[in-house]
């Protein structure tokens, strides 16, 4: 089985696709879908003003921490990534970098971005630094790259933003008003008044009490006021939630405990490990009876251990790279905080996204458990989330689902991504679900039937959560 | 490396089987094998009466909580699943369901059995329903598939159904007199009388006192009526225990202790959780020696986490498909447990199965840690379960096996199936297996000898397992 | 797809290269890399002795419990493995055994050592086990293949073995005055000194204080001894330290707790879990300090679960074959540790090596929360160690590295063997990796730049860890 060697080019138009039923299922069915960016992080100012970037260093490396990461691994110095360095020398150890990132995820990202947003098919190193430097920035300074450029390229149909409860969303109204066919939703992010173990947690308080404008003084105000803030973000088209927590808390609580607990927290006593479980089990609830009220889809990205670096959070911050995968029982907790809303046929929409892979098969039939035929595909196993967001994660995930729910529900793909370059990873998504599809038809071990295949193909793709998010 | 397609035809003699060694090895050698389905679900008095299906709906989606799930995530209504529709409505939703569910094993096993019992080629979806149903109906009521004939076209040898102690086995002893060549063999599966927290025990300790035939005062009395049913199994043939465990306790634990807990209980006191502990370490234990003095296989399943839907449970009762995959640590009490029984020598032929494939290597190097010599594959790795019972479970299981012990000495596949149309499992099993040796051998990473790989083959398909229950 | 049979000739040349760009890389950049094997458990004075075996039974099966494990997995006997057979006899009952090794690594690593070491192309089984044992043995004994005969072979030029604080190193002393081209440098292995819980401790810390030459009374007393050691090992080339453990322990502690813990001990008083765990903590922590310091090289090695089956552990001793994998959680005490050294800019460059594999995620991207630019790869992701020092473990090791850091900057391969035959595992290592990129590139999932992917396939297995080491 030594085959002659016959070397495919590099990233071609083929990429990814192995075969003929591979290939057919991606350029006829997959790539011509919309997308529906149903997360991320993008700036809501950034898309109501169609920002302009003024070169590419500032759309590439300004915000990206998983690019910071690498140069850091290979030696590159702080200054040149986060520090004062200019624009151009920072690009410079970019590049220096790139070749250096075979095999990782960055590779095929930063390529795919050359190719689809600049037409530039050269690999990037220090020898074509300089020349791809120039034409990138260009083409991001001659009008057809702003950010409505960027999306529009993309297809781009549908973004959902990720926003604090107590954001006055001026962004999207004015967006809203724009005329751009592209639609941005905000989505809601309530974890700061989880968190009550965290000091921030009273400035966080105080700022909603501001927002909401009524003093937040006993639990039942800071459900309303959250609440109130929910219906204000659904008035500007939200339609779902999102969760950023280690693990789901679950413990017994009852109402006047919890009130107790806020009551300690506002006269500045301390609370037990015990307590800070029981408050954020009844945020969680109450939380969740509000997004099934309002329709919503609740999501939970669990399993980050996050701010591993003291001295790069002392020097840089949160968020800046120095976060890794976190081990915790995530099993138990999470059926018992769905199955308890359920319980009262109470539970919204839920995407559940893990970050240890070693929790996919945990997280694949959970779902399960709360699909009860009340709505296609109504609790999600969501996409390879952050470490996970690369061929291999998402081979895993897809696998599992596949196995052990029903790949043809599955809502897809999002990126999670701060950046405007990054739409290229729906692509990259597309490709590998049309190999895995198209790799079973040859064998024998699916249909060759390309229709109702590429259909699935196509609601994996666009349609499932189109109709999910009811858009 | 774009290969020219080549599509195989769907499920054709080769399925699963993508060069000639691995076809060579499935076909003659595997395929012949009888099969020893040492455990699984089926019920007794069908065997014993050689049950006649009415229809296709009865025999496929009344018991089984695997195509449940799949219909409930596809949105389709409780009413078409276990509810009052009428068979026909039912198999309308099925096969509407059945084309969605391509890359999960449902649409392998559908249509496998839709092939090997009733010789239908087509695949199931709303087009064929019609038909099908009508076919496979008629073949049902035939007189050629009633439960015996449906066994005798699998060439199945031996089943190993799954006993309440308790149970008086009368269709076990009436099928022994039958004169049928296939054997019917009871398992004890005694986890009622472990589970001390749980309300039945009472119910269950009462009814086990009135078949030992004496009252249970204490704990010496609840292991001897245990020991006692246990030698009525034995008398029926019975050779291996089963247990469905989240993970093995293991407490450190005095006789004296032990009794104190159950006086508690049988007063109606309440129990700690380290009294629960306690108990259970002791039954496992009394048990693991009274399965070693029957020379019998005592069989692990651990990591499920059971009836996470309350709502459901509530209306639908247990195992009706909502349950999934924990996540506790399995470790270190299975060592200690397996320890406690072998450093008296009194451990048992074992099998242990893991339902959360994260744990794969953890069990498949526990098993090393028992294998002392004294018998080919004392202590087992146990094959893919339930949720792991795919080609991708099948696969991981089987490498994490090679990899970590000797696969040469496995006992292979079990159904665990309530359904009497599972079987071609075990031929999905023997495919994978075959295509798994076969792809080495064409990679030069095995010798390309037959006749040994064949009988490796072979004793994984069927003589391991006959010499281990010493059939 | 159904392929025509090709099949590859067993274990020629191109194993393991499926392709032509897979054999390049191998063939004209990886093979010719010297070896560095920076872990190992040699012995010291075989090496200083340059020892000669008296046959292969004594070479090959005297130390091997992966070995010994499969044989008592198959049902041999103890005689025959630990017991006292002769030489003849323990060699045929292996020969028996590899047979029934396929798929494991040891029926590659048995065959692989025939072929390089003693230029045997048969298999091993029980009709070529007479003629390899006298040919194999007659080699050993002519001269050729003694202890530096078999290093030289294999192109090796140091080697790492691992030693006792209180270890005079006088062979080390002796070898380095030899002349050899071949370097052997200690390791420093104090995990003696941290597991307080152990009836050995005392004995160990006397020890310490015989060979430091003065009593150790205090905590500082034992920090100071231990520090002179390290830095008598340094003076011999030492420049790595490693631990065993089965988590990082990290608690909260005060110095004067430590003091008093130690105090407690050395009085024969008893300690609490709590008290244990703060000692491990102080250690860790104090060793550190001292590693960074001298530059070194701290190692990691976590996870394992040792010694469990008490009838042989009575019988044999420990190390003879009944460890295997545990689930500890291991990532938040990691970050922490870690997280405390480098907070004080005192982390020693560091390699973490995991033996479940469910945590390579969480160990692959731990190194990044410490990846600071200082210096390329200072935190490792370790290679596949024990268990998973097999094919299918050291692709998912090298994958996720891929995915969630740099494999360019991968310190590569170490054997952790006893054994003077273990060193074909760098080549099967090599093949491993250059038939990952290889078939990468055939597929155009990375550019077919040989030069490039060569320089990072000779990076891998030898300048990286060449300068890590400051070689």
């Amino acid at each position: 089985m030594h085959t002659v060697s016959n070397v495919k080019k590099f990233m071609d138009e083929n990429f990814l696709l192995h075969n003929d039923s591979a290939a057919q299922l991606y350029h006829d069915y997959a790539a011509k879908m919309p997308i529906i960016d149903y997360h991320n992080h993008l700036i809501p100012s950034q898309i109501a003003g169609n920002h302009t970037f003024g070169n590419i260093t500032q759309a590439w490396l300004y915000g990206d921490h998983y690019k910071w990461r690498a140069m850091r691994t290979l030696g590159v110095r702080e200054q040149f990534i986060t520090g004062d360095a200019s624009d151009i020398e920072k690009f410079e150890q970019w590049a220096f970098t790139v070749p250096y990132t075979l095999r990782n995820p960055l590779y095929h990202w930063t390529h795919l971005e050359l190719q689809r947003y600049f037409g530039i098919e050269e690999v990037l190193n220090p020898k074509t630094s300089k020349e791809i430097f120039t034409e990138a920035s260009r083409q991001l300074g001659d009008g057809s790259h702003d950010v409505w450029g960027l999306l529009g390229m993309m297809n781009v149909e549908v973004v959902c933003t990720t926003d604090d409860p107590t954001d006055q969303l001026e962004y999207h109204h004015q967006f809203a008003s724009s005329g751009e066919a592209l639609k941005m939703f905000p989505s809601f992010r309530p974890d700061k008044f989880i968190l009550i173990e965290q000091e921030s947690f009273m400035v966080f308080l105080n700022k909603l009490s501001e927002v909401s404008g009524g003093p937040i003084k006993s639990f039942p105000d800071l459900i309303s006021a959250l609440k109130e803030r929910a219906k204000f973000f659904a008035s500007l088209g939200c339609r779902a939630a999102d969760h950023g927590l280690e693990y789901i808390s679950f413990a017994v609580f009852r109402d006047n405990e919890i009130e107790q607990i806020l009551q300690t927290k506002l006269s500045g006593g301390a609370l037990s490990q015990a307590e800070v479980d029981q408050f954020k089990s009844a945020m969680l609830y109450e939380l969740g009876l509000i997004y099934h009220e309002l329709g919503w889809v609740q999501q939970f990205h669990l399993g980050a251990l996050r701010n591993n670096n003291p001295r790069a959070l002392r020097t840089m911050g949160p968020d800046t790279g120095w976060d890794s995968i976190g081990d915790w029982s995530q099993a138990k907790n999470l059926a018992l905080f769905l199955g308890k809303l359920d319980s009262e046929d109470k539970l919204a929409k839920t995407v559940i996204y893990n970050l240890n892979p070693a929790d996919n098969e945990i997280f694949a039939t959970m779902v399960g458990n709360f699909n009860d035929g009340s709505r296609k595909g109504k609790v999600q196993f969501g996409s390879g989330w952050w470490f996970l967001d690369q061929k291999d994660g998402m081979e895993k995930q897809i696998n599992t689902l596949s196995n052990m729910g029903l790949l043809s529900c599955f809502i897809g793909m999002l990126t999670d991504s701060r950046s405007f370059l990054s739409f290229p990873r729906h692509e990259y998504f597309r490709r590998i679900l049309c190999a895995m599809f198209g790799d079973e038809i040859e064998k024998g071990e699916i249909p060759n039937d390309m229709e109702w295949v590429g259909k699935i193909v196509q609601d994996i793709c666009y349609n499932n959560v189109k109709a999910y998010l009811e858009l």
